[in-house]
């Protein structure tokens, strides 16, 4: 039977290749979900990928993910320092969780280096760029496979 | 004349019941809601109750409130601990709050032991689960009794 | 067979109604007491009300609760903040615990917003004056109900 | 070619002038609207005037104004303190910000002391109440002319 | 008609002149009693004073006085730095307090630089040995006057 | 009848446009002083503009302003962060202040985030250079007339 | 000619044996003492081994030790967190101290990491359970000797 | 042979008696000075008064004082909190310091808890108004005396 | 021509699938080493794999991969959180660094969310196992390819 | 059978009797360890006695005693405060862990007052010099017996 | 051409070797005086020598310097650790500076441990006494020297 | 009879000229022994030089110089901030201690600005990079004269 996994993109993700390429990368959004895509295929899973600005909208989407989905990738971006609802929403969904981030967090500003959704996750991969994403799914794929 | 109060609740609650009944036990949103409503009735009160998973929804809920309630009951669930806007809404509505929680929040992870809504609350009811807003309904019959 | 609990009050509570009015309104720590047995009393409980502004009195009283109620309700008023010795007789007491208070703590000074009392209570009512004592009896008599 | 400027206002401010007029004076968020309209047009600015109460909503307004406006006068108000997402849309909005606040910041709660808008922002006006507004514009149009 | 002050004397002061001389001086508790004695008898006050090594009964003691004595004097030594119970009583009582110390407490250890005392106490006198009793009687003889 | 206000600047600000230009620019406190009297002038304002490297003199010019001056503008510089004298000297002078500073300080260096003269004044305009200077004014102005 | 020592425990120890058998084991505070005794006699020590919940019983106990004994070996339970007025009665009675207790303390909860007694001991011996007084009684016994 | 003490009062006490003498009271400096000269007289002290809003005048003073005076009394007032000049000078003079406020610091702010005139002074007097003046001048003579 | 890289693994990790397999699991370091070999064939890259309990050796190691090494896999282990000397190796050796540690630091002791290792580290992946090592190395092959 | 522990020794220890004699005495540490080999030998435990400034050295020492020793006594000096690694190996190794210190580390500097052994140790004893290993092997007998 | 640098001293230096000698020994700053001429005329430099008890006269002290001298050698004594106009005055004179105290400030009172100086300072010597300026204007000359 | 120096030099300095020459410049390890043995010989002290990587290696070699070694001059380079085994090695070894580092710490990373060796050093040279060895000699030099 087919596995799903969600994959999450918080605030300020839709600008990515749009703004800042120089510091960001001139890889879009799109082009990460198509990348992600490709590999979740490679391991099987089907994927949806999302992004928000709103934080509320964050937790309903991981609150239905835990009756559609087999796993949930997520880059809460600034809500990662910030939200105790997102946390809660995860600890809750009672499916497996990996965090993952462009930069990495803990070479940036002090207020970067507290991740509350480090503390639902089953691990975390940050600080490779896009790449990330990919590397997050062979990740979770093992997960899954572990608990079959 | 009939008085009325609104019981707003945060984020993840509608989850109540559904997800990790052994920790939150088997009694849904739902449920609260109708002994709520029999408490309320019981002290001729009538209630408004609601769940958001949004900050912002929570916010314009509590400013509307100002107008047609006589008092909120308030469980701000995750954002109880980050929400400035909620405690500013809450400071200008002008009308009597009461803070629930379902768990002893004191007893849990340090970061919840802060709570931004109890600077604006009258007084704090946590620790007792679901019966935690019955309680809060007879404090706050009580509050607006006493104003009469 | 009928259940007992034990109302707790600490230093300067026996002052209530007779300094400070403006501050803390008329009622008397004896009123409150009458209060609450006639509260008890419609759960059907007995109740033992003591004031004390000994800590070591007050760790006493509460060994010797665990075997003559089922339950204590504690306002430790300014132990509260300070007691280690009272929060490891609650924790030793092996009986329920609510602790109350007349004001919300958590509105008062730095210094107040800490509990040491909460780490061995099931739960907190504080902010009601003197109802809260008749909320905390009123929870009391579920959570001893419960456990029947 | 004429200039734009974005004027976003954060939570609870659509309350001004109708709650707690003691406080926060008689002017409305809309007296405050027609008065920048005046200032800026003073100026040959033109200026869309918002209110928010959801952080995603303010984000996804910034993210926006990046190919619309000249620059962004902004009162976060409670998102101040604590929207890392806010501030992140302003660094990469790639236009000038200029942060106001009605009050005194640095002389209310400590907790409104630390400003995630001023990371982003060139400066800051605070205090003078709704006349801060007019004052930004005036900062605004002579960034804006620096820069032609 | 005539005016009494009350003299605190908190935990170990009993054990003046008596131990570490060398630290502490010859003089004894008693000693200080008397040069008391004298002194309020110049300004025509009555004095009682009084040691004890007990929290609760320095709290009792401040309670009883707040309808027999014009004023407090109060040396509460160890419970100066961690006694929230005293100053509750201190602020309730409604009398004058002056806080005297033996010794220079801001030159001693860290944890002894604070103290609750001073929140309720009118003034404060320290370093200056025994004779700082004989000051802080004409202090308090100062205070009483002006209020006649 | 004509209205006086006083510019006060702390240390170092004699140093403008000629030092460090590339990062102060080439503006002198002469020029800013030029651009200052014909704004003050514009509202009919008279204008005493000075600077100074001692704390004292800052103190003294400021005790002084209260009978001479109807509202002091003030650039404390370094002593901004460090001058509790310069707080209480403007704390005690009656008449209105505005702080301002010509760069951001609060995207300065973690020891510029504190100002002891925020805690005296009506307001703050930073970041926005010698310009900062006129908002001042017209700010100044405007509480002046409010005044009245 | 006979040496004596006292032994202190401090509150909530009359519980050991009875409270929480499965945490703190079977062993009474009346068997610890008859263990210690026999020790101390293996020594040629006679000993006084006394309970209190008050801290001021405490603080008078070890008053009273300076002239009647020649070591006093301490659980100060609760106290050693919290007790100034403890520690000041160990540095004046001029007699070795001994600090012992139950359990580790440096792994328990962060506020019982710190011990006030500390400051006042030769030694610290903790995490042996019953035994520890035992070997605090060894200990003891070689200091009285080493001072011989 | 007459001693000599001098009485120092740091930056703003020129101001006492002149600005909200509904806080500070209706004394001036001068006011004060004059009850210091009698209170001096009668101990057979003379007195040198002075004021200063400069730090480093202040130094210097306490510098030459420590050949012309038997004793300093230091009112160091904002510079109390911040100067560290202050406390080398007075650790330098090499005769007796006594430290005295007009009002209870510990009562205020908490950036005024803190006092660096603390470490050099033999004792404090606080919270006692211009009557603090004369309790120092008797403090003073009492050590002067001692060390004669 | 071929690329090398080498992984390094701090203290303790040697006892791997061989003490408390219950919380590591029973994958030997050995086990880890094989499939790290396999993954780094896949991508065409050498390894050289070594475990040392020694911080120096480490630093040592790290010194001399600058010239031998086109990329260091690093679990540092204790020393993640401890060695300001592995940082400075690090950061001086100019080949791209990859974090990885077995289990999720930031859901352990507050003490191991810290790391010295992560302020030189191109990224960082945690909390996968032994199979975090394989997505290190798919990592480290990526950025070399980009690199080249 | 016999029962094996083994007595590490960290950093400086090999310097007992030999520097600073006034501070730690004249007994050496192959002093202390022929103590504690007749200590061991009453109690029927052989011993090995190590001491080693390297921090990985002791950390191997600690692996290698899991099969080979009943229990640890462990010194770890210094590194008591920093060694990450040490608790690490600790923790793994399986068998008691008893920690002594020559001193009373908790009268000593703050940095000397937190111990990663702690962390692991059953129990802890300090400040009784050499005397405090014949106590730690008593100690270590003890817990060695019970677990027979 | 000749080359100048100005060596600057702070408060209460000017008493070296009149007060307390025991501790600061008998060496006048007259005598560091001659002995840092008589060094820098080794290097050929010239040498103004200064100190002032005055923060504003260094900060002008140091503006005037960055036009008249190659290098500033400070000792900024107490306002080494409170004052950020001396720093600011450092930061704007763009020639090097080089630090120097008498005393090793880090084996000081922790408020010592912290120096504005520092900030500004190409690099710091301290804890070698009056050589300590030899020192210094050796590595002034230095410096001085590689910029040529 | 002649003079001995041990320069010691921690983790990462034999790096030194071989990697980041832009950031260290191009003088090796063995260029600044060159320069320490022609300037030690010109005081007529013999010097040995080295450098580890060894925490415990550098502990050792401070322990036997205490024997063979008028004086330590010590670049504990990253050990420096982490390393209390070394600080005592210091503490014990009885000859004086000069410490010294290319960079000036206090302007680098926070983490870096504490020093435990600056605890048992006689004085501190920074940031005069390899020329600070030079100066470092001259004071160790200056000390050992001034012992004689």
């Amino acid at each position: 039977m087919s596995r799903n996994i969600l994959v999450l993109n918080g605030p300020n993700l839709n600008l990515l290749g749009k703004r800042e390429p120089e510091v960001y990368g001139r890889t879009s959004l799109e082009d990460i979900r198509k990348a992600a895509v490709d590999r979740a295929n490679k391991h099987g899973l089907e994927m949806d990928f999302r992004q928000s600005n709103e934080e509320g909208e964050i937790v309903s989407a991981i609150q239905d993910a835990g009756d559609k989905f087999d796993g949930i990738i997520i880059n809460a971006a600034a809500y990662t320092h910030t939200s105790v609802a997102i946390l809660d929403a995860l600890l809750a969904c009672e499916i497996p969780v990996v965090e993952v981030h462009l930069s990495n967090i803990y070479k940036r500003e002090e207020f970067r280096h507290h991740s509350y959704v480090s503390k639902a996750a089953t691990g975390l991969i940050c600080g490779f760029g896009a790449y990330g994403y990919e590397l997050a799914i062979d990740a979770m794929a093992q997960i899954i496979d572990k608990e079959k």
